[in-house]
């Protein structure tokens, strides 16, 4: 049995149902899904002061799930929270999910576009894009200026965005693939590649595959350098359960 | 039954055995692996000249891959030759072992370095690393200055060459990962990253995986754009085969 | 009178006081310079986990030091943790160490060589240098293989260990200038300028010169875009005060 | 008498005889040029597919030259397939047309414009510029969505397409000169050039009078490291003529 | 008192007035303005060959600022005229009005637009952000097609033309500030800050800021490496007064 | 019959017939070489400073030439000063033996190294490898540490260091050819070649046969664009000649 958690980075239990529902629907049969989110931090994440809360609840998770056995961890938020820090606390693999749609776009096409939820978050896109060095396998970033939480609002208004989005994407851009730029759009993928004939990747599902791929190759995050255990040290005051 | 066809561009069958081991070692319960190398071409690739005939073979083996129902490939030589015009023919997913092995090293490591065979095959993992998006996440290439068949040669002297780089990379090159620069030294992957206590990746097994993980997500080649099956048209003398 | 927050982001109250010295000797006379720490955290930093936890830290600092009116912030540790947050946060400029000293040294010299603590910390240091643009002007990273604070243990063992690796760097790098990676460091500048005859650069002191600057120019970092306020949204436990 | 040999890499006669009336047109006056197609393969080139069965029909051809005391070799496929396979076989020197014409463009204008066929190619080039260090002098690429062949169909029709393009990327792109993306143009250099008033570059005379000028300062492709000759080995079946 | 020198590197005395207006509006207390410019050389700078020419004046100014016993020197031509050269001559900080405005742009925002005078000149500050490495910092670049001088004809119809040109990159661009890139510009970049609310940065008063920011940290150009003297030797015919 | 202007920018007489008699050694039949220097300048280029001044030698020079009616121009010295100011000022082509030794060099192999003269002087072949786009090409630079006039006493101690460089470059650097980084050192590369067995290039013979080729071409300097005659203007002062 291979546990992998779900860290879903924002306290919105309904997009942890989402992106749980999402990594179950790929996972292997010997694979077993924890789908978690902090039980404290933000509701969504659009920007930066977001992202770094996050990353306190994504390690309180890690350090939680190394306690359960699981054996890699999927940070759920298309901004990649805390991932080289949570590198650091695991010895498993952890992928974000920003990471595994860039990597598997690369894969299958030679360029691909993005569509996520509000402008302000493209900066993070641009900076992962070039932190994990696909900036010139990016043809474009577009954003649908909808907040991420209206993907949970029920109308189904911020889903036809993303579509007609990628509808546009498909004929402008020169592209072969679509990342889709947030976890709450994990449902979509498989719709759309049917409806546009092309790839339209969901990063959730593609992490789970990928920490499945890891683990079964024996790989873990390397302890050799820096992405070693965070050097031991007292933590004060709310950090104190991270020691 | 997922049937991925693991590739070797190369003659060789002592070497296709030693791929084929190596990609059945990891192969996920419901998967099959077909290994196969070209009926004609050369004995080993160590060179672009090599690589350029070499990737007719690849071409050859994954239309009748297709022919044969396969849901992927892969293509088992560090240079990754014919990659993109394999993936025009292919529906599904193609993977190179270069491709694979250094996405999985960016995966659970911020650098990593290449092991490889002769000095002359460098520049190719430099121009892949380039075309990939990793030249900045390679932190130094190295070569054991012998050919590739020495692999084969059951003497062991290629394999303790390749394990004494491997341990003066990790003094050296402050990186956390190492990648196995050749097809041929695929079973020497998991006792190194045991002896050496850090990621030593081999790329027939992380394109396998691969592979599998993008079957598993529904995500094939994408058919939208500069990937599309190649054009139709009379291939004659001795390519009509590969109409 | 202007006011400039300088904020330690670990809880070592000795590095406070360093940074804050460092700070207060370069101030232009109507300048005051207010000197913090998070009351809770990590009492180094020296690694992504580390600087996770600081970034809070950061924010809580940040939101007090509006709330004091001060005209700009500076983040003191060499890995500008919390950076793109803070922004967010403040409306004044906020520049972090690293960015500060990085920024000098390509207005002195052609290229820089960086002088830091653990090796385990370059990596984030290489990061900056690719977020910041400088990969290319910078000539060598060096690490004396101390922690953070045995620049603090009063035996000046690291003060020696970074005046060799400052003497070494002269002559090896070929670099016209050399950027100190601690803001223990902040008081060692002034010296091995001197006695090395070429720029050694300090980010704490460049950083309040900076923000000087800035808020001389009337420029504060930008609502308009992606360092727009946070978006409004409930924050719940421990991060509640940050609302 | 130097001899040059420009290969066309398809197998169309009528563009081989363009391709040679294109290389004399500028041949210096001791320099025959000998233009010649592959027996066997691909009747144009429109993707990776086509390029790597092409990249053989170079590589014959090369062998070929040598055994005539060529002094040095035009692969005339604006891809450049097989070229560093090529430079492995040849002692001379061996240049690309899209190399030529890219380098050539850069000494003449700050930036340049590329005009080509079908979009599916672009990404040819976009791997090209990358490769040969153009990236940043690319200020845009064009395709006039027409097939390689329809520029000998007699129709003129391509011709005019490819004028109305340049015309207006003269207008738009901000660009000093032009680079025409395919052996087929390069009968329109000229007068385009005339027409525009700004350079507008054929590959194919731009490779010619590059081997003449390499050899008349007698460099030849290095046969030190890389791309010396390929190693001796045996090339079984459809091959062996390469031996 | 720090004496800093502004060069204006063209001829024209009511460029140098508005250069010297802009500077000495932000200059501290303790800063004495020193505005100059070249008594032989060209009246506006719109191209390599004026700056070529433009080069030597500054210079020349560089050598008598010296001589006056300066302690920092701005170029205050958009182009960073002969910037590297002046850094051989002087001792002090020496920077470039582009150069300044661009570092500021990267501390206040993630991306920001350029709006000069020619669209001839836009290669210059293409070259400009690669040299600085802010080449990804940069979301787009305008020019309002008119001349340097036009922003001295009293009509303001110039200034018109870059005021609807920053509205313009603010609602396209996805940037956070916008760079003036002219000195002759250096008067609207407060009003225009308020006007869109963003910050709009002029280089003239960003350098005399940073100048006194390095003055007040005792860095000066280094003397180590490649920016040291020039080597003397004789210089002969119009160039002997650089001697 | 073709002239073309080969412009030594110092005003080392010696140097100039150095550099004319490798000009004479590869020009074609039809070509004549005319080898000047400047009236007035510096007597050896070796930095920014010296740079700046041989610019307006050049500028001279190559206005001279256009009286004349030369077809191209060679500016011959290792930094290419003042070429994109030359290329304004010319209808014909302009190359720079820097632009010219590293285009051929990526034309006979992978990746070259550069030798030159005072490490002063590296930095200026780094900034032309960034701006020509070669910085990857570039295995490594190496300085003999002696002043380029050196290469003129007679002594050959000069030539025996370059000898010495080059021999220990081929061994340790991993590069196919060798650039020699100055003017003054275009008579070895014939014999180094030779001796070395691989490319040792020298960019005076090579922009000579560019000048050439890119002549027979029809291809001079874009007038579309930014390298468009400078806009007339008055020059004051030492610069009215070059009205």
């Amino acid at each position: 049995m291979t546990l992998i958690q779900v860290i879903n980075p924002n306290t919105s239990l309904a997009m942890t149902e989402t992106i749980g529902a999402a990594a179950r629907a790929v996972a292997a049969p010997g694979t077993e899904i924890i789908a978690v989110s902090p039980s404290q931090g933000v509701p969504s994440i659009e920007g930066h002061f977001d992202e770094a809360i996050a990353a306190i609840g994504v390690l309180e998770q890690v350090r939680r799930g190394k306690a359960q056995g699981v054996s890699g961890h999927v940070i759920a938020c298309f901004g990649d929270p805390g991932l080289l820090a949570a590198r650091e606390l695991a010895s498993g693999p952890v992928i974000g999910i920003a990471e595994a749609a860039m990597h598997a776009a690369t894969l299958v096409a030679t360029r691909f576009s993005i569509v996520t939820t509000l402008p302000r978050t493209l900066i993070i896109a641009r900076h992962l894009l070039q932190q994990y060095g696909f900036t010139h396998h990016c043809a474009a970033l577009h954003a649908i200026d909808l907040p991420v939480l209206a993907l949970e609002d029920g109308s189904g208004l911020a889903q036809e965005k993303v579509r007609q989005q990628c509808l546009q994407a498909k004929q402008q851009d020169g592209s072969g693939a679509i990342v889709l730029g947030c976890g709450g759009m994990a449902t979509l993928a498989r719709e759309l590649t049917h409806e546009l004939g092309m790839p339209v990747i969901d990063g959730v599902s593609a992490a789970v595959k990928m920490v499945e791929a890891l683990v079964a190759l024996g790989l873990g995050t390397s302890k050799h350098g820096d992405l070693d255990w965070p050097i031991a040290k007292p933590l004060s005051g709310a950090f104190q359960h991270l020691n």
